[in-house]
């Protein structure tokens, strides 16, 4: 596996549509696997994803708006339900059957609207990347985010899972010192759908947003937990407590704790759809704990983004060059064999249906 | 016909060129159908076109400047006349007879500049549209305009053959409610020379814009008449009168008329320039009725604009999709006839000429 | 040779890569005959030129810093020196040999950074332009600058080669009556690197910078001198002194003159970095008559700027048209001769090597 190159798409996937955020103003028109899309709520309330392309004459369905029987088109008034199906053309009594747009399998959960690219009798929702802290608002209160990366999905799968990007990407924000980073102790494990990257800086000085978060005042064991689960999630757990207290055996004793997951749906070959979501699992009855949270961390996101699409422009330019590993690869190595075993797995299936 | 794919041009047809007033402030640069064209008037005021490339060197002539004898180049101040020839270099007394640009016939009639983009030896005058309301500003004072929408030319003549995208792309502005428009008889006539459709709201509510233009107390007979003249223009008169009053059978009585030639002339395969020119048929000696008919209706030009460049960009990016045709639909395909017959014709006598 | 055609770079030559004024703020990213480098100024203060990109992900190494032992990468912290060899990974102690990222020979000389694009080991650093004016500060003072044009750099020589634009390109500036320009006389000869191309306007009006510049009272011997040296220098000489003193014979003598080196490296097959230093050699001790010479000619580089990219724009779009020549042409041909000799040569050498 070439890392350099961009491998194909894995389509029997759930991914990232959208947070039900954005569909609270109507009509989200993103494209997902270089397909154009229309996600909305159908009459029922239920979130739709049709190809944002009318069957009549071609224009974007999501310049039009939601109406009682479903989305209308802004050009000549043709109405698409959430099946993909049209249910109603001015002027005209019959709807031939073939008038219908593409759509894709679509489930609300956990505060996450997921689709599904691939074939459509193969969706299958216990696939679905569980995440039950947007259930517990009162101990996860959190806030998320959406923007778009130029760059191939994986290679935000590769800076997550190399934490020695911290020191130099992040320098003047939340990176610390490289020899701090240096001192750490990584272990990367392979699991049955991803990784799990976990590095600890034992009895290390706590950095000043922890102390600005929850005051500590002595040293404190501090972990990063991630757990890779392919294709395109990663859901990460920091926190520390006061050092010695036994941080290893048990995480959830007083101290600093937050979540966040990751999740990076391909818009095309060099571009995704960066989601987010940040939960702070300290003062929690405080919004500005999470207020805090987020507006620390959403400006170091960006710093990723200027990286990302820098690299990624640089690959493009020269996809012949080989790139060379070093030791702190181990987390993204394993990764990628993930995802490879998807994507062979995938083709495989689709010789066997041939 | 896929009315989805972009069509040969018809080389051998009177395209719009520019508005005279265009030339006013010396020299204009335009593509039409690919071509970077020069556009201004010459020595005698006559107007001309020629490739906007200078045989020296290639530089722009459009980034040049009238002269006493033509055009002259920026770049080392060649000197063209409106036949394409040069009539001066800088420096050197003998003149190559190569030292020319391509020239197209351009003709300048009722207030318009029309060009051939074909062989120039069929510019046959006689079939330039004629448009005598330009010359009888006291009856059919005007107001012209002309602006760049990225869509095939084809989109626009579409859209014009359609009322039915008024209820919807113009919901906002003109587009009156979807019933009344379903309400509307409508007829479709092929024509030699295209297709004329027609539309009649007998014995209904004015429209806001109506009222306030002539102030109509009661229901009127309202109608929409579309003449198509291929390849690219279209004549708009729309108008009404007291309901009961007979309208169909004369429309010249007191009450409201407009007048309006459509005009879209291939820039590319994807673009065209879109000109206008509105006429009011009331109210004739208040410029400000003139601007207000203008100020009304070119806002929604732009509507059309946005959605035509929004379909134009998802046809491109599926070319391959087949489009369903619907039953408001006919004008539609009675003006894609009528072009068709005119690319088969231009085809064939290229053939013969072979 | 088609002088519409982009010929082939000439890589066996020295290059402006940068002015040293341009790496005082630290790392400077430019592209060059398509590569994107990075030159920046090494541990012991040497410039350096690398390809902008490091060997273990991608990411461009501009967007890392200068540390102590060279460039680091702003991604994961991998630190080269300036021949392009790594010098540390984070976290590893072992380097292997083959991480490492191309190096460009590169010689500052006479405040001029050069590079070498082509065949290292046949980079000779005799061949450097001589430009010993920039080692004479109180001779002639001077101030550097740079810009991109977006056309083949021949396209600049070719217009350093042709005065007869000045009328035309820079009319509204320096540009001078054609009248007076037609009366030049010219001559063009043909060396061993290149060509001469000089002009003499005998017992003529100073221009009105001239007069500013200096105070002549009455009619001045006025000279412009163009060396050309291929690929891509031209020096030009510029000057006057009082009608009828002996200018052929001694340009020394109190008046005006200045001196500008012109360079054109290229970026891309359609672009170039246009590198100018404009030297005044008269009232040296006045840093006013520096500015002024500078802020004068600036904006007349601009337009040069504005027609080679409107050329080179028509030449893409139809590159197949001929140009045609015209008497004025000879300097640029005789440019266009050196340059070939080179392209010939190279291909020769290359040949031999295979």
């Amino acid at each position: 596996m070439r890392e350099n190159a961009n491998e194909p798409f894995v389509r029997n996937a759930w991914y990232i549509a959208a947070w039900p955020e954005e569909l609270e103003d109507g009509v989200l028109a993103r494209t997902i696997m270089g397909e154009p899309l229309v996600i909305f709520r159908d009459a029922d309330g239920k979130a739709a994803a049709l190809e944002d392309r009318c069957c009549h004459r071609g224009a974007p369905l999501s310049q039009g708006w939601i109406g009682d029987k479903g989305i209308t088109c802004g050009y000549h008034g043709l109405v698409f339900d959430g099946s993909g199906a049209c249910v109603e053309i001015p002027g005209q009594d019959k709807i031939p059957a073939q008038t219908r747009v593409d759509a894709y399998p679509v489930v609300e959960r956990q505060k996450i609207i997921w689709i599904w690219m691939g074939d459509a009798g193969a969706a299958d929702e216990t696939k679905i990347v569980d995440y039950p802290y947007h259930d517990q608002p009162e101990k996860w209160p959190h806030k998320k985010a959406t923007f778009t990366i130029g760059a191939n999905y994986m290679m935000m799968m590769d800076n997550l899972m190399d934490l020695s990007h911290l020191a130099y990407v992040h320098r003047k924000t939340i990176g610390g010192s490289p020899d701090a980073h240096a001192a750490a102790e990584n272990s990367v494990t392979e699991t049955e759908t991803g990784c799990v990257y976990e590095r600890w800086m034992m009895n290390s000085p706590p950095p000043p947003t922890y102390v600005k978060a929850v005051g500590f005042e002595g040293q404190i064991d501090r972990w990063h937990h991630f757990e890779y689960l392919a294709p395109s999630t990663v859901i990460q757990n920091n926190g520390a407590i006061d050092a010695g207290k036994g941080a290893r055996e048990n995480r959830d004793q007083p101290g600093l704790q937050f979540q966040i997951i990751h999740h990076a749906t391909p818009e095309t070959e060099t571009s995704f759809h960066y989601f987010f979501s940040l939960a702070n699992g300290y003062r929690q009855d405080e919004p500005e704990a999470t207020e805090q949270l987020f507006t620390e961390s959403y400006p170091t996101f960006l710093e990723d983004k200027v990286i990302l699409e820098a690299q990624q422009a640089n690959i493009d330019r020269r996809p012949d060059r080989e790139l060379i590993a070093i030791q702190d690869d181990r987390a993204v190595f394993a990764a990628r064999r993930a995802i490879k075993k998807m994507i062979e797995a995938e083709g495989a299936a689709k010789a066997a249906a041939e």
